[in-house]
């Protein structure tokens, strides 16, 4: 059993018989727990920082909670489950009490204890009201990876001066997240005003030739402003987890 | 013959045989004047108020010659041809003396009477350099068709001030080309700033996921700004026609 | 807050205090009131010359009746919602109680005033009877902004003389919307036949090969005539919206 | 050896060993001519009704000739090369002195007999100028299978008076082949006017969003006028073929 | 009203006032009737041979029925509605009792008088069993047209041996109509076998990189064998028709 | 009938009225059973090693049982039907009570005499948890068709110890399938690993720019590592099937 | 230096220092040979029974050159080079003497010890004479991979005679590789008739709708036939090494 | 004149008329410098860091120098041009003598400063020898805006063990770009083993259904491993800025 496994180790630890490096050595090999229909990542914590994230869609309730359980009991401190509806959070609730549901994000979080938080923060920018789920998503991720968030909603090009009255909060964000459907242009705009790194996240709304957010994908990859990377479409969770790995940079 | 049915229904109008509607009537049933290769559209000039143009790619420089020559000999005072190269010129220069070559916008013109212009005129504006050639023969298409042109060049939303330092310009005109490429936001922009027709041509400048300009022209079909007409890639010629259509509307 | 800063400047106007050009450029500067969820754009009526348009797809019938709700009370007399169910509607109809439902367009409308119209029509012209309810948003967002409209549906090119029938109505238009699923050839076979600006609205009616409207979208972006410009698929408002820009040219 | 075989059955056949039914049951089982690189169809001729048709592209002048002479040795009348150029006929024509090429249809025929042609010619429409040598291999191929043709060029829909002036024409054809490139809309006109078996050919003729010949072949495949048949973009030689056997039925 | 004035005309041909050839020109000028919402073409039986045909898709039960009333009323003796569900059927039965409905074809027709047949039948062809409703589509169409139809289901090429069991069927039909999905193999197999035309139809059967048609329609339009039209995915009803144009070629 | 046929061949090669080889030839000629709808392939056993498969997607639960007693009847003793839900299966159970119904493979078997298998197994992939329906499916088929299975689930690229972790059970597989959702680059990695025949079947596990499985599709076409042969989007069948026929030929 | 190491073991494992098991596991461990440029991975050879196959496309004959000769020092018997013009043949000939050119292939290998062969042919099967440099790139590679070869071109389904005159070759192969362009069917028709892994390879010959490869690569991805597996447009070299894996099982 | 106002407000600030803050503000809103063609933007600089960067492709030598030239005389210290080739370098070295030609990059620059580089180097990874030219183009854009470099080259999946011989090289960047075509696998491995900032660059090298690096742009928006922001085909440029703009944060 992993768990056990674990214990032994930190006890040689305490004890001395196995110094810091060698206990990290080890826990990197220590392999996943096979739970016959999932191979259960144990040691990503100790590999990124962070246990494995539970993806729900796909995924029963009750797989849903046994993961969760399985991650608090090898000693997590926090988890994540992205795509989660409420019957999803229900299962997990009972058997993690202290799980918190965030339903613009569609996410469940447990939050043992919290990181130092960089001087500062990510700012997640939405060109529409229909893009905020998708912010939601990236904004909870990136807190829940210990990074203070700064929400700029609905302030699309097309009334542009709501950017431009924004714009202090944007420029002395410490990454930047611009959300956006339709034609995505949002992106190049903040791209073209402030000198951070921007990560650009397509949306699926749209219509027509929008056809479910390749529009703005297509724009964002194209942008005119450099120094734009782009996730997938919908991905707010990916844009939430870049964003922290670069803006927890100045803590390495 | 095309030419002597002509001079006898003008000759029956000059006598008072003919009145002015009947005279009409007749000229839209005239048929084309067929060229064994080409049916040659003589009447368009009285039904959409301009001849046929001339479409140079795929026709040798003779072929050019002789149609510009049978346009201008069955009385049209002007003529165009467009994605003409410096040979298709110079070989109706021989035929057609007074036509004039526009090297950036790849047109020959002829123009041997000019009528009144309207009072605004129509602004063609560009993202960058690239979409120059696109914007010229946009220009000149609807300066040729008896409008005057304002040219706002490279101002892209990379460097947004720019723009913003040509609004008034733009804000004055009849009707708004704007021409981009890459991810063509310069058109969703400037249609949340002005209230003014619009109409936008994707260019086929960018390169990877652009795939020849299928990104702009989504971007510019999904634009959060309404009120944008779209023309096919690199399509100066259409924009600076559908421009005239609308910027003469006022002298109807 | 957003109406009692309008009251002040209004009163400061009364008085003298502020002359018009100054009013106007203080408006234009306003910001835009943040409901948290929406930044909504108050002053759109000023620079564009109607307020901001509701576009109820993925909003709760409670949101648009709030939005519609602040519209209103920041003193506009007309307002317009797309993409409204009949839920949408009862929601409003219990903030706003003039306001109007056009079942077919799938729009709420609320129109106080009326603005004077311009003497040509927009002509709104449909292939076929599935093109009805696109055709009915062109038509109810364009008299909404104050054009008078013509309405001929079902003229399809596969009986080309029910076109032909009705041809003096469209070419005595100030604009004509053109809308067409399937092949969508009635835009270029309509664009041959008259010289008036024409906005081509593709729309999903069709099946297999035609991609949910993306072939009538490319085949009228091709259109061998010109002066067609062409908006997304089934984006009967955005048609609408330019048109009524167009065809008010003459009032400037 | 093939030549020999048969010349053998033709021999038995000739002094009633055999009777013709048996002859074509044994021609039919009859192998191709193996060259090694190539596996000559000897006898679809007989299948088929005509010998197998050389596809130049790709092929060195000499494999041209080469199959051309095997073709004509193996006693067939008439042979039929597609995407020929120049250099293929100055091959074949040395192996094959009554070779005849066509430059605008880029073939090469010969015909050493003629058979009777059906009261009714093929009838090859084009919407432009650019479209001609695609007919052009349409009509040779029709033509060489034994067609009188009606060639009808350059009436696009941009310009419907010159397709109604020659409606009689299309009318009084057993087949119609309809030829265009940039929306293709010609197919679904004239499909609405004639009551007679429709082949569609779609052309790359055209530039940015026509995609090569996509765009005419999506809007040919949905057509809103029924009894339309498409072939691949360019492909004139495939519909000549189609509208053959379809116009010579009444010869069955 | 347009039953008044075609008993006018028809009782003028009775009484000799006016000759056959002047009655068509006037039933050929003569206008739709205009329900509103749907121009019914009521000449097209005269123009094509058969009345309008009501696609059923979009459109109510009620619709359905009073366009169908219309038809039968102005004097059509056979009429068909296609994408019919039980709903539409039974909407209709009550105003046209001798309606029938096809139900795998999905087809409404109305047969008051038989016209002679061609003596060869229309051979409906399909790979596999999921094509049968394209395929009874097909064959009711060309049925109510006057065919008689041979059907040849589940002939894929997986096992061939099966195909060539009923070679015989196809190769002595009028014209082929090959139905498949998946690969779309078996359209350019019997392509190569016999010397018919032959309509291939795409469907929608398949999954994954089938991409609901698209593989088979464009390997049906690549077709190594020559003669092979193809009209859109699952469109049973423009083969049956395009076939029965051809078909019955023989009786013109 | 088949069935009589069949028992007089048999009679006939056990009294020595054939031989073996003649038994198979005649076999291989034998017709299909004719069922209407179905042309039940019966000598697909001989021809292949295995009766037909029922592909149960868009069959009745009834069509599927009498497939599977014809199948039975006619002296198979083994079949299998894939994508079947649990209706499908209860319906073949009550004609064939020795039915098996694996529902995460969604596949009913009969298994009534093993043959041998090979001494290598076939090892099944995947790279999540989401792809384990299309594993299963290739699983049961692969097993059904004689061969054991080791299955390897969730050890895609985003934790690669744990592929390391079972690397000796994939390189000692006679064949591997190997199957992925998402950008599908375990087949690459596995293919540059080990020196066994792989086979690859993308799923449609992903959203946004995966499109439904296009982007591992595409991924596994373009392999870095060569040997890879790919089959459609969640075909494990297909997958199945091709790695017996692999794996079986040491038995030839 | 990796020559010298590798020496080093040969010569421990001579002396009986190093066991043979310990030999390859310290040989799977040596890294690459880095020349700036290109990680040359030395061990590939015996991590999967071939040293690095060189690819030419992008290559100066220089680079190819160095390659070929740092292969053939580091004790490799046989080396292949793809992709290879004439120009990058005569570089190597220069450093590498008993080089060869497979020109239709283009090809270059070397082979100074020939491994034993199985039983079985590898049977490489072309729909036309266009699909042959594929073909040979397959089965020079099939064949110096220690295979034999057996080659059946130009048997396409237009002739389907001319494939059943072949079929006993190619049902007694150990794998059959079928390259084809156009609409792909030759997989689906062979895979149909014989039980044997068939590896298909779409080629990019054909022209308009079959977008340089993607029709017959879809085609045969949607192979109606079981047991087909497929890899890249024009993927000759990918086949065969394929192949290869499969046939060679026999010797495992 | 751009430089006149220049000077002038730098020695304003020097006499200390301007303090820093009014300094800067005030050159942000200078204008940008119109040369006709061009817009240049001489305050990108300020706003982000380092002047704008002459992108050469579609620009003349001669076009490029003169930008070249006016960007120095403004007083930038550092200057940068992407897609150059030789002959635009000459042009440049003319009139800017100290400019540096990077071949493998296809850029120039010039670098008259050097500012402080962060502690941790960005690291450029590729999968082959043929991204080479890309992954130079990302080297030399973020070497010039002040980070130090580590080229990991050649390293792609097919032959794993060359990966993780430089892991930790990989493993010990601030920033890591992954370089790679074909498949992109690379990407998702790299992501899922260390716990940086990835910016990941599909290159256009492949073939067949690469579609010219739509294959691995798609793979790595979809890679399983979260992290990972993408940027446009072949862009090293847009990398290398993103890359520089994270790496250093830890300066801000």
């Amino acid at each position: 059993m992993y768990e056990d496994k674990l214990k032994k180790l930190l006890n040689e630890y305490k004890t001395g018989e196995l110094d810091e490096n060698e206990l990290f050595r080890l826990l990197k090999l220590m392999p996943f727990e096979d739970l016959g229909w999932v191979s259960l990542d144990h040691h990503r914590a100790i590999r990124s920082g962070y246990p494995e994230v539970i993806y729900c869609a796909g995924k029963t309730p009750e797989q849903v909670a046994i993961i969760a359980e399985k991650l608090i009991s090898a000693g997590n401190s926090s988890i994540m489950a992205t795509r989660a509806d409420i019957s999803h959070f229900e299962a997990v609730q009972k058997l993690v009490p202290d799980a918190v549901y965030h339903g613009a994000a569609r996410m469940i979080t447990v939050c043992r204890s919290v990181s130092e938080a960089p001087a500062l923060p990510v700012c997640v920018v939405t060109a529409g009201t229909s893009d905020i789920p998708v912010a939601e998503e990236a904004a909870v991720t990136a807190e829940q990876l210990g990074n203070r968030i700064e929400r700029v909603y609905d302030v699309g090009v097309a009334g542009i001066h709501r950017l431009f009255a924004r714009l202090d909060t944007i420029s002395s964000a410490g990454v930047v997240i611009v959300i956006a459907g339709m034609e995505g242009a949002l992106a190049s705009v903040i791209g073209g005003l402030v000198d951070i790194p921007i990560i650009a996240v397509p949306t699926s709304v749209g219509y027509g030739a929008n056809f479910n957010g390749l529009t703005p994908l297509l724009a964002m990859l194209n942008s005119c402003a450099a120094g734009v990377g782009v996730v997938n479409i919908d991905n707010g969770f990916g844009a939430g987890w870049m964003a922290s790995r670069i803006n927890r940079m100045v803590l390495r």
